[in-house]
């Protein structure tokens, strides 16, 4: 096939719910309930509840939920609040080799079809496979130039992928899932430069929302350029460099990147996870208060990113002294643990002063080795090279429910943490996702 | 001022009604008469009654009209249609030094934010040239890298054009407009690789629902970057190269670049516009069966634009040789002279093989030389360098009027041309849109 698109449009048209491999589906699964744990513990974060009241008089018949409120909207609003409420604080997860982080764009839009529609939980689990995959693999194949340059990849790419996967959820042919994708690159959006602010959600939120217009568009006849992926004047080359095609083509169907999706098991940035790690395992080891001096060693990506006062919460998201500082003293680094009262906590403060951090190029990148100076004299080392939550050191699927009921019980949903768990485990066999969304609302 | 967006919002708050100078509110009035004329014309468009037919469903209280249709929507839905419809056929307006067609993603917003909210229509007029101001001026600091590395201009600075103009009609603070334009740069979209599809409709009708939106969260609190426009991951280089960014802040308020805003006579490329000029003119000298061989000469542009056969309505429109022979056959060059009766008339397509082009690099870009020779062996030669509806040949007011009456006999609108016109020249003085809106129902 000549055109990325048209392999795209074939690969979504063509694939069987039945061919997909157990593993993959799992991944789907645990994808799915972390994104939507992630929604619920900042359902009433200010960010979330603003966007809802902006879009709510925007809404046609509301017939899809929103994450933890009380109300519903139509899919397109639906899913742009839920996927702003899933990637609110960058705790979801993480496609390492993009730094996508691949749920929050793609799954809102297909739950919000699907309740909207009555399709089954095995659609909606099959079409974000290919979504998430669609997604990963244009990113793969515009990395890393396109964040370089000031694109934010969870927004650009996900507006693609959701309109891949909205194609197959409404069974779209191949030609008309190719268009869709194309009419999505046509609304892509976010910048890097907007991160540290608000301005960040829109353009996650925007991505389901492209997506399921650029589907039904594309149903209705709507068409885009045959090279709008790849074309010299294309999304991959507006918006950075000329990309490798065959990442997005080569062992499609048989070669998942979407299954080596990674779960976060902290809200702080993931080369901080490493830093975490080895504080609460030598926290074991010995109690705050006979601990002297703390030296963080990595690469120079961690030092650039952490070595840095810490005076507010997004500064201690990525503070190497805050990390340190919470496996040592609290031995625990929740949600809560980087909001605005541990930041002005006099214990953690003090703490932080005793950390120091040095290069050590010998490290590989997401490592750390941290050294305890005790007021005996004594040192205590530790090196984590695979911090939990990365590829080589997932996190399991219990981890992955305690993290749950943690974002459950942040939002004010204990009561049904347990049963939403069960029903996002047994999305493949749910004849639609009405239950899940009731538990979920 | 630090940053080009602290500029802007200042300009946006602080600008008042009666500082506007009549010339300037009298380009106002021309561009959006121009605009609503285009989108009438097209209401029947498949594009744009899919358009409609996709996004009702998705439409909150229906409270804006959408232009020639039966149905209101809300704004935003009804600005994404009407943004389609005026600039479906790129007959609307051009601001030459950027490409951009300006009213198209601007003023939909706005009027229909008006009539939702009974805001009067110099209110309209007003945000109309703040808003346009704004996208023209961000247009030309990143010109002309932005297009040429496959940005459709009319689409991302129209976003933050409408973001502009919404901010203004919204009542915003300076601070709140200046954000409100950071959250546009981070929707703004629409890829050159896609414009000869419908996926270019999509990312037009964006702008001025991604402006609503933008305005909406920044009223509600919604930040963006400081820098988003100019920042090094900001706007302008994600999109292209540095951005100049004196040409945003210099002589903000005293020189207007929406002024220099043109309309076109024809629905063609506006570099063939000369060609038609001068073959109409030729036209009143020599019947078309006294004509034995046409040449037209122009710049490199032309020829590389015009020189290929015509084989459907898109090839006609930037055809020389279509051009040609609509002035000196038909001696007209409306829409229906672009469509495929048209395309297929055989006196059209026997003139056409007539038609040679040839390159005289004297010309100025945009001057055309059509050279007849004659049956009888005389030649007969026209030279425009100025065609109408260019900054130095200004289509006239009675013009634009012939031209709206052209557009509502075409969308089926006649009865009700005259009484719409008269309500748009009388924009000023409305109290609110409701009449001016039922007039375009």
């Amino acid at each position: 096939m000549s055109f990325a698109g048209e392999a795209l449009g074939h690969f979504i048209a063509n694939s069987r719910w039945e061919d997909m491999p157990a593993t993959l589906r799992h991944a789907g699964r645990r994808s799915i309930l972390n994104a939507i744990g992630c929604g619920l513990g900042v359902a009433r974060d200010p960010a979330v509840t603003t966007a809802l009241a902006v879009m709510r008089p925007f809404s046609g018949a509301a017939e899809a939920t929103v994450l933890g409120q009380a109300v519903k909207l139509d899919p397109m609003a639906a899913s742009f609040v839920n996927a702003i409420a899933c990637n609110l604080l960058d705790y979801d997860d993480t496609h390492l080799r993009t730094v996508i982080h691949p749920t929050a764009p793609v799954a809102p839009a297909l739950l919000a079809l699907a309740e909207q529609r009555g399709l089954s939980g095995a659609a909606v689990l099959h079409a974000f496979l290919l979504g998430g995959e669609v997604e990963c693999r244009i990113g793969n194949a515009v990395s890393p130039g396109h964040y370089a340059r000031g694109w934010h990849i969870t927004s650009t790419c996900g507006a693609l992928g959701a309109a891949a996967g909205c194609a197959k959820l409404l069974g779209l042919s191949a030609e008309q899932s190719w268009h869709a994708i194309g009419i999505a690159a046509s609304q892509a959006g976010g910048l890097v430069e907007n991160l540290p602010s608000a301005a960040k959600n829109v353009g996650v939120g925007n991505a389901p929302r492209h997506g399921i217009l650029a589907a039904l568009l594309a149903q209705q006849g709507y068409r885009a350029g045959a090279a709008a992926i790849e074309g010299p004047l294309g999304f991959a080359r507006a918006m950075g460099d000329v990309p490798v095609t065959e990442e997005i083509t080569e062992g499609l169907g048989e070669r998942w990147e979407i299954a080596r999706n990674t779960f976060k098991p902290y809200p702080a940035g993931i080369v901080f996870h490493a830093v975490i790690d080895a504080c609460l395992a030598l926290r074991r080891e010995t109690p705050p208060e006979a601990i002297a001096e703390v030296t963080v060693a990595g690469d120079a990506l961690l030092l650039a990113r952490g070595d840095r006062p810490v005076n507010n919460e997004r500064d201690a998201r990525v503070s190497i002294h805050h990390s340190a500082a919470l496996g040592l003293v609290r031995g625990h680094a929740g949600v809560a643990d980087f909001e605005m009262p541990a930041v002005t906590d006099p214990a953690l403060a003090a703490f932080r002063a005793k950390v120091r951090a040095r290069l050590d190029e010998s490290l590989p990148r997401g490592a750390a080795t941290v050294t305890l100076r005790l007021v005996d004299g004594r040192e205590l080392r530790r090196t984590v090279t695979d911090p939990i939550g990365s590829e080589a050191n997932p996190m399991s699927d219990a981890a992955l429910e305690a993290k749950f009921r943690d974002n459950c019980a942040i939002g004010g949903f204990t009561a049904r943490a347990d049963a939403a768990i069960e029903a996002l485990w047994a999305l493949d066999s749910a004849p639609d996702v009405t239950r899940l969304m009731e538990l979920c609302a």
